[in-house]
């Protein structure tokens, strides 16, 4: 039953519920904070006293007086002399009432790059893991962690970073952080704080690097890829001392960068005292062959590699790592430390027991088969309805590119998919505007299943045969 | 059984061991890429042919054909010719030996602030809801979510805030982030793109505040705290348009700013168009009385306020939140988005349910009674043996200021607790250098049990006597 009171003018209604979980203190504090937020009691106006509003609420005398005394101690109201209770601030501008969130559209079939299949997520695996680290963590896990990341999961990435990538790790060149957009922020800002000012990026490329780069406060440099990746010739002539690169796979090309080119790019390392950052993003999946180590196993020195498991587990983790040169992983900590103060811990605990126990790569092992697959449907598909297109990058990872001919119209082709609720990316968005190659579609298949994939192509065979 | 090689130098040495669970392919290539990367095999130098080295090793001519090409893929070696297989780079300065991590000495009692019982850490219940939000989460929850934070999460939080600080927050008003630390350095970085310079902070104060404020790139300006929280009247002598307070127990000296206080500020902020970010770290933890309502509610259009978990839950958790006027939102979003691409989507999700099934106020409930008790037992305890010292601060929270007169010797006393494994702060590291007051120390009681805070004040007691 309400009751419900409305003694000062009819704008101000006090109303309390007696059937609501919420105390009938708790209903009458924030009726008055609502009316004076909103502009319905305005400065300076006088309240009833507490015993006339009691009495009109049929509540007792003391609910109203600690009431008062609450929002006097908030601000909201102010007590005069003996008992003339007023209003003692009303905002200037009635705040906007509380809006509702937009959905965002979704497209039927998506060929986004970089997102792996969400629907294998080990969900029993990763519970298991958490309760495991949950279910053990001590008091001290609990509390304000190593910025550097839980040294169990440092110990444990360390070691698997050996044994998978080829990398040189120890625990103590180990930062953990939440996936790559944090990794490399933190690196810039530590190469930054040794004197680092321009960093050359790959050019087509990851399409929020060069903003990263900005927003480090650092110039980015475009250096062009071409079939065998980065051309190092061209960095050569750059004033970068720092690259970032893909070697494994390329983003958004998927080639892997030559060995003559490894070479030379950490020969040019060596030479500028300079630094290469690796982008260590989706190399546990490879098909035809044992994935290419890290080029960090052979400078260490020389090479920054981040990594994480948004590709290998799920973005939504959050967990990843940089693996740094000694002198700089002090550093890169800080920058950690000033950021969010360390990832979290139970999450790094169940990380670190998901890998030890083997679970880990028995999940990266069962999702090679399955994008193995996949990809098998993207090129056969393509093969059946879209011969005409050219598909390269396909060794590793779940992303190709499939180039359209040098008079295309990529943007077209994107719009008119869309249309026909097709997600397409375009190689535009991965391109600096001075890059000079034909239009292309960069087409991500680790989240779709054979189906949406066959379904995909055959739609975008038909568009192309529209616009032809 | 290991075989073993050593065909080029002594130096050089191969081994193999059968037992492993390590691939013998692996081994090789691990083998040589230490070799390389250790300088024992230096660039040009030849390898033993694929066939030679098989017959020494006892393995098949094709495992070793195998480790040759991936290691030439890598960059470690280099075919020539027909069958010459050299080394292609050795790093010129051998890399440093993995180190081995150092541990951190630990005070047996340690009365450092902010830090809650961890202990007491709801285990079941946070498992309970990682369950429940890991085995619900669709598979567009374990992709890359939207950086301002689940909206599920959103919308509780939004809330709670309502109910329990008597914020006015709706999911819209709101980005999820890891902890305070993290939500300060997004809205500093935001204001900053508004064209902020200058940030006051209260003195004394959180002692990394005026460090995140010149990282943000903006200028600290000192206002001091008297008993009544900061005082205004020298905020509006700044320059400054945006402060950074802590009304609700001031951070260290645990005054709770009074209602004349709040409304100079609200009424400076609205003046100056200016904002006020309200750090809102321990207010759950009221013992007197009802908690004091967030500012937030009074002045949405010029408040931002921060909370986090990290005291109600574990800091381990790294999960908080921004409230903020609407046009702040977007831009503070987009700094999370460029800093971390959001807060890990399964432990957004499990303190969803955490707040929604009612757990998360059943364990504040339990813990302001844990709190309260420890609270008493410290305020026993020094009027027992340390009568001299003067607490303040107790209205809320768990930690309090002992003023230790004029002329003590702060440093000493700390250095001297520390030789008895007593950890203590003193008020001189929340301090400016223009900081003028006396002596104190910052005692927090949140970790410490009863018989712990005992211990401590007694040593504390006995080194205050022989000091004096």
């Amino acid at each position: 039953m309400a009751v419900e009171w409305s003694g000062l003018t009819p704008d101000v209604l006090l109303r309390l519920d007696r059937q609501s979980p919420e105390t009938l203190g708790s209903q009458l504090q924030n009726a008055l904070r609502t009316a004076v937020r909103e502009g319905r009691l305005q400065t300076g106006e006088r309240l009833p006293s507490s015993r006339k509003l009691a009495t009109d609420l049929g509540v007792s005398r003391g609910l109203v007086q600690a009431t008062y005394e609450q929002l006097e101690a908030e601000g909201y109201l102010r007590a005069f002399g003996g008992s003339a209770t007023r209003v003692a601030f009303s905002p200037q501008s009635a705040v906007t009432t509380l809006s509702k969130p937009t959905p965002v559209a979704r497209m039927e079939i998506d060929f986004i790059p970089g997102r792996p299949d969400l629907n294998s997520f080990p969900t029993r695996d990763w519970l298991w893991a958490c309760g495991e680290a949950t279910r053990t963590a001590s008091a001290t896990d609990l509390g304000y962690g190593d910025p550097q990341g839980s040294i169990r999961l440092r110990c444990v990435v360390a070691a698997y970073l050996q044994r998978v990538r080829g990398a040189f790790a120890g625990a103590d060149d180990l930062v953990i952080c939440s996936g790559f957009t944090q990794g490399i922020a933190l690196t810039l800002a530590a190469l930054r704080a040794e004197g680092l000012t321009s960093v050359a990026v790959e050019d087509p490329g990851h399409q929020d690097m060069h903003t990263l780069v900005r927003r480090a406060g650092l110039t980015p440099v475009f250096v062009p890829v071409d079939d065998q990746g980065l051309v190092v010739d061209e960095l050569v002539r750059t004033k970068a001392t720092a690259v970032i690169v893909t070697p494994a796979h390329q983003t958004p090309t998927g080639v892997v960068l030559s060995p003559e080119r490894r070479l030379a790019l950490l020969r040019w390392a060596e030479r500028m005292n300079g630094v290469v950052i690796e982008d260590d993003y989706d190399s546990e999946f490879r098909y035809d062959k044992q994935a290419v180590g890290s080029l960090q196993g052979l400078a260490a020195d020389h090479v920054v590699s981040i990594g994480s498991v948004s590709k290998s587990l799920a973005p939504a983790i959050r967990l990843g790592w940089v693996l740094a040169p000694r002198r700089l992983v002090a550093r890169i900590a800080e920058e950690k430390n000033r950021s969010d103060r360390g990832s979290p811990a139970l999450d790094q605990l169940a990380l670190a027991r998901l890998i030890e126990s083997g679970r880990f790569d028995r999940h990266l092992h069962r999702m090679r088969s399955v994008y193995g697959a996949r990809r098998g449907v993207l090129v056969e598909a393509i093969g059946e309805h879209a011969p005409n297109l050219e598909l390269t990058g396909l060794a590793a990872g779940f992303h190709a590119l499939a180039r359209l001919g040098e008079t295309a119209d990529e943007a077209g082709l994107i719009a008119a998919a869309a249309q026909r609720s097709v997600g397409l990316q375009g190689l535009g968005r991965y391109t600096s505007p001075n890059y000079q190659g034909s239009p292309a579609i960069v087409f991500g298949f680790g989240d779709l299943n054979a189906d949406a994939i066959k379904r995909g192509i055959t739609t975008i065979a038909d568009l192309l045969r529209q616009h032809a």
